[in-house]
């Protein structure tokens, strides 16, 4: 017997992973998701069809998405996190010393509670006393605060779906808002190769340069994503991510990354000429 | 009705894309070697069951084995391709107007007649006056020149197969003695992702280094080849590829490319702390 998850990563294209068994397949009130067991990527978190996680490639995202911000700023002490019902943006940020507070925003509790009991690696930093996890939506959530924040990072789903509102310019006006003078705002932001994502992508971006006088696109190869090539956005009222970067403070917090390094880090900011020219970048 | 074409990226892993026809199907002496017309990519190449191009993302492969080695020597004249039935490789070297001359070495003819019948906007360059097409093994064209090239790109299938040779200690030797004193190998070097795919890679590396004073792995995302992540080998007798690399001749060509730019070259080789283990490098 051949048991297969396929994901559609555009109306063309078929992604098939081989699984040993379904974990969990739960509908919750916000979307459907399901945990496969799978002999390439270990198991497997899907939500609405779409892989967001693998135990084989975590490492990857959430490397990406914490440890970029981190190391150009290294005095952050308040972060506000939406979505990361998994738990595996928390457990990086929790390896910071520095850091005092981090509120997480999780609209779905099922998401953590799933994650819970099955991706055991990820979802024990939720037990962080520095954590505080609220299960609201982060649009509402994010009004109601005025400079608190050293950093915002947004750890959504897709811009289609439960998670639109994270994408719109009311949300990044209120990130604005919420951040410090030298905050940062960094957001997952799909992949720029198939049509359908790219249009998602400029408006967004549009939206972020209206709100943040600084706005730099940053990518990381993905594999187990649709086309493998993922986008995140860094947006800043202060710091540019590569001349600011602070690589000594970095490398003396002696930190043991899988992905990330500070080499990696300026090199993950020089895009190639096709996404520059969809972002409307100047190309030299 | 539904026609889908699926290649295996490993045992567990299927990359399917939906196919309008197939254009061709031909048992060469070498391998298999089918087109296919398709929405998401246009006509895509396959051997032996894997995509080895696509009209959708060739620019990212080609961009990156001709443009990298060619910013760093400005003053490349002869150049030796092995492989490249496609055309894609020789189509980019063609932009240089300083390169005098290119042999072609190509071991499967029929590759080559497809390539010209369904792949115009590659194969047309082979017709330029500075390529010589060799139909013959790269392995043994390559032992009969000593010192004449400034470039040999090696623009081969896997490892496994009709390109096995192409790895092999015996084949990296001749390369160095076929290479001027300040010559460099650029070779397409198979992602380093799945774990069938890191012994190759490993082996590889470690023939070149045997050989070569200077060797550094490069990066790029290219959707259509599995995981998506894909990793170039640059080996050469005096050129550092990031120190070396002059920024300045290269613009001032002004050619206009889809893919490469100078800032993304030195990212190009800032690899993730993962592939560095298991490329050896030290990680700090």
């Amino acid at each position: 017997m051949e048991y297969w998850f396929t994901e559609e990563h555009s109306d063309n294209v078929r992604f098939s992973i081989r699984t040993n068994k379904q974990l969990a397949s739960v509908e919750t009130e916000i979307q459907r998701v399901d945990v496969f067991d799978t002999p390439e990527f270990g198991k497997i978190l899907v939500m609405d069809g779409n892989v967001t996680m693998t135990e084989k490639d975590e490492f990857i995202y959430h490397d990406m998405i914490v440890h970029v911000p981190m190391a150009v700023n290294p005095n952050i002490k308040r972060v506000l996190v939406i979505g990361a019902g998994d738990g595996g943006t928390i457990r990086e940020l929790c390896r910071y010393p520095m850091i005092e507070s981090i509120d997480m925003v999780e609209i779905d509790e099922a998401v953590v509670d799933i994650c819970k009991e099955h991706f055991k690696t990820t979802s024990y930093a939720l037990n962080d006393p520095r954590v505080k996890i609220y299960f609201e939506d982060g649009l509402r959530f994010v009004r109601s605060n005025k400079k608190v924040y050293d950093l915002v990072l947004v750890d959504s789903t897709d811009p289609i779906g439960p998670s639109e509102g994270l994408f719109s310019r009311e949300f990044y006006g209120n990130c604005f808002n919420a951040l410090k003078d030298d905050g940062i705002l960094v957001n997952q932001h799909e992949s720029p190769y198939y049509d359908f994502n790219v249009k998602a992508i400029q408006k967004s971006i549009k939206r972020l340069r209206e709100k943040f006088p600084i706005v730099k696109m940053y990518q990381a190869h993905i594999p187990t994503f649709s086309s493998g090539y993922w986008l995140f956005g860094f947006a800043s009222k202060k710091y540019d991510p590569v001349k600011d970067l602070n690589e000594e403070a970095f490398n003396r917090l002696g930190l043991k990354t899988k992905y990330y390094n500070t080499d990696l880090h300026k090199g993950s900011f020089a895009l190639p000429n096709y996404v520059k020219e969809l972002l409307d970048y100047d190309i030299k």
